[in-house]
């Protein structure tokens, strides 16, 4: 059984950068000394989620990479020998930023990185205007702890990213996400909204024999243009083995620190049951490069 | 609201043939009588899943189209004035057999096929031995109830067929189902594989916005062969709407003839707060087209 410990931080955060670091670089060493051989936060988490409204001042929270920020979780990722998984909002150029995935190996230099590729924009997650479309693709990075398939939120409702990670070798799919209820939303619709969530990732496992790790935010967070009734961020981060099967879930309104075991000789395992990718198609999957097919 | 009635019509099968027609045309009746305006029956329905062990004299169930089997189901669906989906063995050619699904119009006319396109092959299912592989695409099939993106089985645990579907514009997704549990797994990995199914399919509910319609066979087929020992099919036909919600679940070891309400309006709906279609990244989704990208 090769057995990979997966630390997982679910946190809120302030306006306070240097709390919320702080916040992570404890959490990192909470997670270090239960075990954990790999550390994801969540998405954003040096932030409050800053795309609830349009407004230039906001940039202000971006990092180049290199760049301060960047050498802190460096540093954690060197001090306590762990494979790091950051989730940073990087300033590349005056007018392109990118929401980025930086993974750092043990001894604190960059494994590799993602550019969100999905970017969403709807009220109060208005991340177009923020984020540039990532221009790396959907590749997975190659660390001492396996190669990884990090993913970033949006990324989580579309199947072709899953399936693109996963046929560019992914051992785990992994998803930093900041993902909450509308306040305006009745209970009905936002147990359907939470279900939907988690279906379609435990969906995602599934097709492509992978574990799933997705690490989400909580607490909530006020919208300071009035224009909504703030987020509610549902945390509910969980692992999912290659079934899909839930190995573990954070609660709803607490941080958490939480380290799963994950057997990664399950999916050698589970793709011999269940061969999928023997019986692709792929003579007849040209239209999904297409928008519409009308 | 447009409300779509479907039924959809779960049972055992026996070894007799006429039996089993009959079987489905009772139930049809059935559900016409409770305002099925669409019914939908289960993979194979006119005979046992002969696909248990290889063996040439298993392709006498097969029929041509047209041809009697045809007959019966258009004259069903004329009588009763439903739209009817029919999953047969299709004699195509010496061979060159298919699993197909049928689609009546109200008027007893065929409205389209689907020739199941992923074919599976493993113990107990040895479809690749009795189907060629569908050579029609991942079209949907136009009828008076609206344009019906019908799967089979296998296909269900393909996100790519769902996603063709409904780029081509499919307002429901719909899998003619034959699944069970082997008797020799465990009961903790029954529960895995049967969570499973069901969430890849409310994912692909969820991926695209459209309601899923699943009708799967149940009651327990031995292996003539004794190789394995034989198949519990797990009923659980169900229903889910465009977020993913379960709209019907039926038993697990009961025949079942069940109509529900479907609102076609939710697609619209759903897609508006969750416009993932307008995000995909065609232009970084060529690997799709490759059997693995090593």
């Amino acid at each position: 059984m090769s057995v990979l410990k997966v630390g997982i931080v679910q946190h809120s955060c302030s306006n306070d950068k240097f709390d919320n670091i702080t916040h992570t670089l404890v959490a990192i060493g909470d997670a270090v000394d239960a075990g954990a051989e790999l550390v994801i936060l969540q998405e954003l988490h040096c932030s409050p989620y800053f795309c609830q409204v349009e407004e230039v001042s906001q940039f202000e929270w971006a990092d180049t990479i290199p760049g301060e920020t960047v050498n802190i979780y460096a540093e954690a990722a060197r001090n306590y020998e762990v494979v790091l998984i950051t989730s940073l909002f990087e300033k590349r150029a005056a007018g392109i930023y990118h929401n980025t995935a930086v993974v750092f190996e043990k001894d604190g230099s960059i494994a590799g990185k993602y550019r969100k590729m999905h970017i969403p924009d709807d009220p109060a997650y208005y991340e177009k205007f923020y984020f540039t479309p990532g221009d790396l693709g959907f590749e997975p990075i190659d660390t001492s702890v396996g190669r990884l398939g990090v993913l970033l939120c949006w990324d989580q409702w579309y199947p072709e990213a899953a399936r693109l990670m996963a046929l560019a070798g992914a051992e785990l799919l992994i998803y930093p996400t900041a993902i909450g209820y509308e306040t305006s939303d009745d209970e009905a619709e936002q147990q359907r909204q939470l279900d939907a969530w988690r279906s379609i990732q435990r969906g995602h496992a599934v097709a492509n024999g992978l574990p799933v790790v997705c690490v989400n935010r909580t607490g909530f967070e006020a919208d300071w243009s009035g224009q909504t009734k703030g987020i509610h961020f549902w945390g509910r981060s969980f692992v999912a083995g290659p079934q899909g099967e839930i190995l573990f879930e954070a609660p709803q309104g607490d941080a958490c620190v939480e380290v799963v075991e994950i057997d990664k000789d399950r999916t050698e395992a589970v793709r011999r049951i269940w061969p999928f990718f023997r019986d692709r198609r792929i003579d007849a999957y040209q239209g999904l490069m297409q928008r519409y097919l009308d």
